[in-house]
């Protein structure tokens, strides 16, 4: 190991310390905090970022830097020198006073925007909003000067570096001229699922969940369920930390949301430990992390084989074992797979869902570009609605644009990644069968064994070692494509 | 506001954060944390320790101490800068590598402690605890060099700043001469309590520390109660965490426990909100800390007052309300006040818990002088059990010198702060009284608020603005003394 690789490990190891740490004070955050001792908690939060800002702004990280890298390397040394000049690139990029004034403005959005939205109160949000996009302009034109990419890719390429509007376009538009003539002739066919009117206890569907959490080969031993209001996945190798949302009378969403989150904590539980404090160590990108969720939530627990195996499970543990047709298998899978034009991005349906990213995705772009002002967002949203899934959102805030954080949180860029990830979990799953075989009939019998193997090896445990796009086509042998996904697609809705 | 000073505070800001964040991450060890994630926690740990050391050194810190002490201050902004200015002192009198080695056998000395203590396997113990002291006597003697002090009274003025052996020793003195006086002959003269042969549901127990938290002033909207191997408080202002251990067969150990880091808490919670991320913000030392959890468990809550208060609301949450003489408010007292002379220092009784401080504070001044090896500590704590508490420990490690894990964690001059939190408390229970009126039927009827506002005004919003005898001075009037406390305990077990 070379000498100055060997001491700018030990200065990644600081800063991936203080980021764990803020990785468990959120956790904390949304699972045991109580609101009043949430402006301390973002004054910490606040101040150990800048600090991490300054570790890694610091000049002689920059030398310990170029110096490592001229020394001989092994892969994932390499990977993780490149990761780490990439993110200093990145924070020197921007200057520490619009940094703050970005964080400020966003800390006061947020604010406005969770007082505000159930109040459906637009008119007092878009001053807050407003502020947060004239920041985000300019930031992602420090970036854009930087990495010399154009200002919306280079806000993207913060959550998924090495992905360009040029690569996900033509994909994107495959797939909504197929949804456009498919998503109609689906609904116009499907069985409309029996509504289960019952009500179920926390303490069932929290064995349910931590039943399939453990089947689908989460490490208990190295992580926790918790409950949250929104779920969410994060931690470490070693300490996977997963959080749900129990609603009495839907087991259904909770228990998917279970399975999604089941998939990041498997990426998350399967890197390499020993690179742990170091960059190369994590996830690389958010529309691989993405993948990893769709690919159990999507590819295998919606698949039949998984239905047919957890139905009598879940009526087992939910104690529901009486006969009643909405307890069918049929009823069930009719549920589950219901396609629905409906509001509200995080309850879509399976073909529906792409519709909420391409509305986002092309707003967003428009909002960074400057082609669009906060005052003519509703009618963008609302004109987009009604294009993509002919629903109606006029005067419905609440359901329109400010039902998602995003924005008000300053994340722009970061939409795509969930239908990429969608994209990457179809090509993936493909590869894998093509390699392990068909895995119907271990699924059936609840075997992930074949499966969560294959993940382990070809992603999970490769951290940071390649980018997004890079990584799915070495595993793949496929450049990023539509393909795998429209095919996934039509054979589970359109002819089934 | 002095232009260096308004610096410093923004420096201290980040060593706070981190402080919090490890504190946090230390909560969630106990709490949450999973036994396998231990390793890679320490690490993260272990390298955020090291960051903090290399913020307090660096030059520019201490440069802007000097500036700031020279400016004009106010008596809050003053104090912040001596914490700050002796935070500094203390961690640069300590080499580096000093400390590493100290940190690194803590480290080894702890998991064999962990491991070989239920075995009562002392002979591989030893070893590690060889190392411990070594290292500690080293770093006693730099820390004796750097604060003019003896090598003892620098280990204890880690914890207790300004406290010297010799105003401590007059006062246990005095203390242990009255114990060995009346143990005797309050033993001989109690009448035993009748056993409560029953067991509690945690949930029934949950519920009755809950509601005795809430009654004593604990705020639950800026904190709250988890469970833990042993019972412990920590958090900030505006986060306060509090643990206890249930046992199904002994709900009094628990609600005692409960009652102790209730007054810790309301320490932590009543301290002054704007100087949360300063120095001078938290609690003045360790033994003002114990003086209020004893304060509240033993001045408050172990009075006939209190216990009249809380015995029919025990038994109505515990739902033991029918008739039986092991209920009776009588033997309720007589069980929370027996005197018997035991092994284990963290149930002993109010009367006999002295004598576990008298031996373990004489033992580790030998140790940390060179005066006694560890191969002879056995032999000295079996002498002074037998001499102070007339019990034979021999060969029995577990609950003999193993007992504690203060040693072994490297807490050397650790132990006197119990003693003198108990004597500043009894202090500060005469003054308080004397201020504000008898409270017997205020606490009787369960009105803690005159007692409450007292300690809030007087200790608790004071912060660190004064040193620990010097608090107790200015609040009471007193220098310190035994006083009070042999009076209390005369009161209470002497001539009831």
């Amino acid at each position: 190991m070379n000498q100055a690789y060997a001491q700018l490990e030990e200065k990644i190891g600081e800063i991936k310390a203080l980021d764990h740490m803020m990785d468990l004070s959120n956790w904390d955050e949304s699972t045991n905090m109580k609101p009043a001792s949430a402006p301390n908690r973002a004054e910490m939060i606040a101040t150990t970022t800048g600090l991490r800002q300054r570790l890694i702004a610091d000049d002689a990280f920059g030398e310990l830097l170029e110096s490592a890298a001229e020394g001989e390397l092994t892969d994932m040394e390499a990977a993780n020198v490149r990761v780490a000049a990439r993110t200093r690139k990145q924070a020197i990029a921007i200057p520490e006073d619009l940094l703050k004034a970005s964080k400020h403005a966003i800390s006061k959005c947020q604010i406005a925007w969770e007082r505000n939205r159930p109040l459906n109160d637009w008119a007092n949000t878009t001053q807050y909003l407003e502020a947060v996009i004239a920041l985000s302009i300019e930031i992602s034109q420090c970036l854009a000067d930087t990495f010399e990419l154009a200002p919306y890719d280079a806000l993207m390429n913060q959550y998924e570096t090495g992905s360009l509007q040029s690569d996900i376009d033509p994909v994107f538009d495959e797939i909504k001229a197929f949804l456009l003539r498919e998503v109609p002739n689906v609904e116009s066919r499907q069985i409309s699922p029996i509504p289960i009117n019952d009500t179920f206890s926390e303490a069932d569907q929290l064995k349910l969940a931590k039943f399939s959490m453990r089947e689908l080969g989460f490490d208990f031993e190295r992580g926790r369920l918790d409950q949250s209001a929104h779920p969410f996945s994060c931690g470490t190798v070693n300490d996977a930390r997963l959080t749900t949302r129990l609603s009495a009378d839907d087991f259904t969403h909770s228990l998917f949301a279970v399975f999604h989150e089941t998939g990041h904590a498997r990426y998350t539980q399967n890197q390499p430990a020993e690179w742990v404090m170091q960059f190369v160590g994590g996830a690389t990108g958010m529309a691989v992390h993405e993948s990893q969720s769709l690919f159990m939530e999507m590819q295998v627990c919606r698949s039949d084989a998984f239905l047919e195996y957890i139905h009598p499970i879940l009526r087992l543990l939910l104690r529901r074992d009486g006969s009643n047709d909405a307890w069918t298998l049929d009823n069930f899978k009719r549920m589950v797979r219901h396609v629905k034009r409906d509001f509200i991005r995080v309850y879509a349906d399976e073909m529906t869902y792409p519709f909420h990213i391409f509305l986002r995705y092309s707003i967003e772009k428009l909002l960074c570009n400057g082609d669009l002002t906060v005052s003519d967002l509703p009618d963008a949203w609302n004109q987009g609605m009604m294009d993509l899934l002919g629903v109606d959102t006029r005067d419905d805030f609440e359901n329109g644009c400010m039902q998602d954080i995003h924005w008000y949180a300053g994340l722009f860029g970061y939409f795509p990644c969930y239908l990429l990830g969608a994209v990457f979990a179809a090509q993936l799953y493909r590869a894998c069968v093509r390699k392990i075989g068909d895995q119907s009939e271990n699924v059936q019998r609840g075997d992930f064994s074949a499966i969560s193997a294959w993940l382990a090896e070809n992603i999970h445990s490769k951290g940071s070692l390649l980018e997004g796009q890079t990584l799915i086509r070495t595993v793949t042998g496929e450049e990023l494509s539509a393909t795998s996904y429209l095919s996934h697609l039509k054979r589970r809705y359109v002819d089934p």
